[in-house]
């Protein structure tokens, strides 16, 4: 298990898409982009429904988790965050989670649309342990 | 296969980092950040080196690509692409794929710093034909 590295922590907390790759039944690559946010050294994200990703990693939990740094116009490639680990799923939580992570990607004032009460549910977490960093950055090795 | 919408074809024009997704030969997801462009409706990369990616597509041509829009702060989910497809590999071309596409990503000055003369030949590009659209926005369907 990799420790994240302090820039990573950072860049993670400003609220960048997470584009997170599973794999589906056949074998193929499955992409969605995602919120995500930390949990010590995991990866964690919310799913209100039982979606083709939260399925896929039950079945295989190789993941990978990419990440865009800010946007520097002029340089040769960007820097950007690619984590390969492997997730695992948490039954509840997601509301919680989702709240939290919205008010870092949407606003301060956000409200996640699904509560408690009145949703299918408290949803899943997926919890990703990152094995590799790799990508251009302070935190790539 | 899927025709590019104009939409999404715009975006590929302004040069977004695109996340490109193979599989290893143990069946798990490999990433690479790259820059991309299109012809016809192909996506079309270029590779001066034979990496990782151009192997896996060799053995399995499944491919997932992603890309984000313009960031647009208190937007619930900001617009992104999410295509799946098939790539093939050709040989060379490479060379003057990536001195076209930095262009676009770099600047208008710029020049791949390797030559057709001196370099390790003229690379590899992979041509991915796209099957599925998805994501947030004008192109997702």
């Amino acid at each position: 298990m990799a420790e994240i590295p302090a820039a990573l922590r950072e860049l993670i907390e400003t609220g960048p898409l997470a584009h997170f790759v599973t794999l589906n039944a056949d074998g193929g690559p499955q992409l969605s982009v995602i919120w995500i946010g930390l949990d010590g050294d995991e990866i964690v994200s919310g799913h209100m429904t039982h979606s083709q990703k939260v399925r896929n990693v039950e079945r295989d939990p190789r993941v990978v988790v990419s990440l865009e740094g800010p946007r520097t116009p002029g340089v040769f490639l960007a820097e950007h965050a690619v984590l390969r680990g492997r997730a695992r799923v948490e039954q509840g939580g997601a509301y919680e989670l989702l709240n939290r992570l919205g008010k870092r990607y949407v606003g301060p004032d956000f409200t996640f649309p699904v509560s408690n009460g009145d949703g299918p549910g408290d949803g899943w977490v997926l919890r990703t342990t990152v094995e590799r960093i790799g990508g251009v950055g302070p935190w790539a090795w």
